[in-house]
């Protein structure tokens, strides 16, 4: 590749920005303000390999490259960013310099730059636009955060049904100019109500002259402004969609939602879920201050510290048993943490199949009796290997005894717990990643704890 | 919506087939073998709907539906189906049925079926094709699994440089009558290597004698035959591709990939990572037979069953100091499960933020500082807390002193093993998310044993 030559060269080949030695020299290249090489950087790569880069440097060097681009490319910098770091760098602008960004912006970005930043500086945004886009934008944040309302841009190419092929060309032109992302045109009636939609190689094929209304396809696909995005997600998962139409309450279309977008929600929805089951926030990027991390990581493990004494105090309930057998002590964390290994699996099933739409209320039924048959035999065998293990070693058939029930009892309720929490907190609309391992664990250890030192209690004379 | 009309609409607020009494109504009807009922539902319905209901129902009562399909919707429907579903159903068909079934699925599609059925069908099927056909599935079957030669279609539109916009839309225009998806028109030069792209709504814009060359995108992405589906699917979401072009070593184009399959993988992928983490077998669906299920997390559950006897031996290793002060094993397992709990959340992060993509060795370092600190700093927090409780109920200060210490040290390496376990297994091109968690337990359990009674065992003298 010619390295003077403007075209960027983008393969899965190319991973020189990702190794550590090329990004300790660039970060001395910005230590040094170089600015001959880091403007030179920033004309010769694309906008998102650009914001990777920078948002590995600390804001105040991110924020000094940069201040080297033009508007045009901050602007496309700028919207590669986590919401974060957009927020941290416009409030170190001011409205002269944010003004031209903005003006580069499509009007999605700038909605959603504009929730990110300050009141005032929102507003301040706002009055900076011409008052056609300014109350477009105030219209748009009308609609619930999270929803189709928000995530659609609301330039799109549509024509009416009544309208030849040739005409829908000259509309669908207008737009395409402006726009970057159009793989369908839309199609409604002459009140604006979605009747479908033709893509973009139909065009090509039919005769100019023929009726827009004989290419519309079968489906029709709208998506309700105030639909959730992770419901919106699924549908273009579900039906292979590429763009589908945001309709208001009358059916009329009002915006588009393209498949961008969609993948980084299913990208963020899937981290959210990965960090709430392991008792991280789901805001937690790598770039959150370390305080802002301890904090929320300390919420949990305080949390987390209380469920424990609830498991610790039911084991000083049978301090006297242990008096008398010692070896219990040593044992009785494998009964309660096998119990909590076998309800994270259970949760872990259920939750993921309750995001991804597979688990709902038309098939509970099914997944509780699986996840309690598998509790059983898991108990059974897992109880059995124990059992035995216990009995060669200590030679005592009465504690490999107990030793069975109380893993089998809790392995049990292992899977009833890991099933029953998820979709009952699902039913009570809280997400079930943020809260079921707690629960889960909190029963496993404590019932664990309960039904191995209680069973050893009854059974003391047979054991010693 | 008129009922006899063959229009699917299908929008966000439509749920019917979601609820528990629909299904169980359709239940009764898939018994009675109500053959005119199911026919209208398929005839009705689009083939993702039908595909998602099919799955909740027994695979002999969904191959009797699957059957009063005709092909064209078996091929739409069979598409729909995860794999494991796509071979039992195809095992169950003879040659006579399947042909046409495989003559409507696109190239990559039964490229993907082939490589699920067992070798005699894949033969069988291979050689009902024509030979063209056969000999390029042949050819895509011979790139490794989970690559994007395997994700790819051959079939794509291309136009040369020196075309004009009018021959490269006569092209376009026999592609597009039998391929559905085409965004991209790609231009190569004269002996096919890869030299950029057209996005369709931009050949509408130009005057018909253009060249082509001119209108080419600054930016080529180009993906190597070889390159893993996860690092495809983070190019698209880097670069906000819509399709992108696959090349051979010499950098010709080969085939394409689209969004709607990186959509798929992207989901399957955190499902993946999920499930991994959760010490489940990422194979495990919502469908898999229940004995496959047990034989799956038995595997987990024995592992871990070894580990956890790790720390017992660690706790008997005490076991005088515990008979001496039998409040100690009450306490032990709070010091072991906050480490358990800290060490998840570090663990969490990382390997989320290795999957994608955002943690590498670029910023390791700074990513093994960070999580160093907030291990130290909950260390103190949550040391200090119980330390104070502990001190409030029992009245020992060297007792207080001790879990704090314990505490403090577990929190520490908790951190250190949580933030390290997941980059050395990637250096070892292991998947940090499949072994990750049972590490990093098995340290803060022992370790946790360890410092706790160990302090109390040094300091004994104090704490009676």
């Amino acid at each position: 590749m010619d390295e003077t030559n403007s075209t960027k060269e983008i393969s899965s080949t190319k991973a020189q920005t990702t190794s550590a030695e090329w990004m300790e020299s660039f970060s001395e290249k910005v230590e040094k303000k170089d600015s001959e090489y880091l403007r030179a950087f920033t004309s010769s790569n694309h906008p998102a390999d650009i914001a990777e880069v920078l948002e590995r440097l600390d804001i105040d060097e991110a924020f000094y490259v940069f201040k080297l681009c033009d508007s045009e490319m901050q602007s496309q910098i700028l919207v590669e960013f986590d919401e974060d770091l957009q927020a941290d760098l416009i409030s170190r602008l001011n409205m002269q310099e944010i003004s031209p960004i903005v003006e580069n912006l499509e009007p999605d970005d700038v909605t959603n730059l504009i929730s990110e930043v300050s009141k005032e500086k929102a507003e301040e945004i706002l009055n900076s636009l011409d008052r056609e886009d300014s109350s477009q934008i105030r219209k748009q944040l009308n609609f619930r955060e999270y929803t189709a309302g928000r995530l659609m841009t609301t330039e799109f190419a549509s024509a009416f049904e009544a309208d030849t092929v040739r005409k829908a060309i000259i509309k669908l032109r207008r737009v395409a100019k402006e726009t970057d992302d159009i793989y369908l045109l839309y199609v409604t009636d002459s009140e604006n109500h979605l009747k479908g939609f033709i893509k973009l190689k139909d065009l090509f094929l039919a005769p100019l002259n023929q009726k827009v209304s004989r290419l519309v396809k079968e489906e029709v696909f709208s998506i309700h402004y105030d639909t959730d995005q992770e419901e919106v997600a699924r549908m273009f998962r579900k039906y292979d969609l590429v763009s589908a139409a945001v309709v208001d309450d009358l059916d009329r279309i009002i915006g588009r939602i393209t498949v961008d977008d969609i993948l980084d929600i299913v990208q963020e929805e899937a981290s959210e879920d990965i960090l709430r089951m392991g008792g991280v926030s789901e805001e937690e990027r790598l770039n959150t201050s370390i305080w802002d991390s301890i904090r929320r990581r300390l919420v949990w493990l305080i949390f987390n510290l209380g469920t424990a004494t609830m498991a610790s105090s039911m084991v000083s309930f049978f301090e006297s048993t242990i008096q008398s057998l010692v070896f219990l002590a040593a044992l009785m964390p494998i009964v309660a943490g096998m119990g909590g290994n076998a309800g994270t699996q259970a949760i872990t099933v259920v939750v993921r199949n309750i995001a991804t739409g597979d688990l709902g209320p038309s098939n509970w039924k099914v997944a509780f009796r699986k996840e309690s048959l598998i509790g059983l035999i898991n108990g059974i065998t897992i109880g059995s290997i124990t059992g035995l293990a216990v009995y060669f070693f200590f030679g005592k058939p009465a504690l490999a005894m107990v030793i069975f029930l109380a893993m089998l009892a809790n392995l049990i309720m292992a899977a009833l717990v890991g099933a029953c929490i998820p979709m009952a907190l699902k039913l009570l609309k809280i997400d079930p990643a943020i809260a079921s391992s707690i629960f889960v664990t909190m029963t496993t250890d404590t019932f664990g704890f309960f039904c191995f030192l209680g069973l050893a209690t009854l059974f003391l004379q047979y054991l010693v």
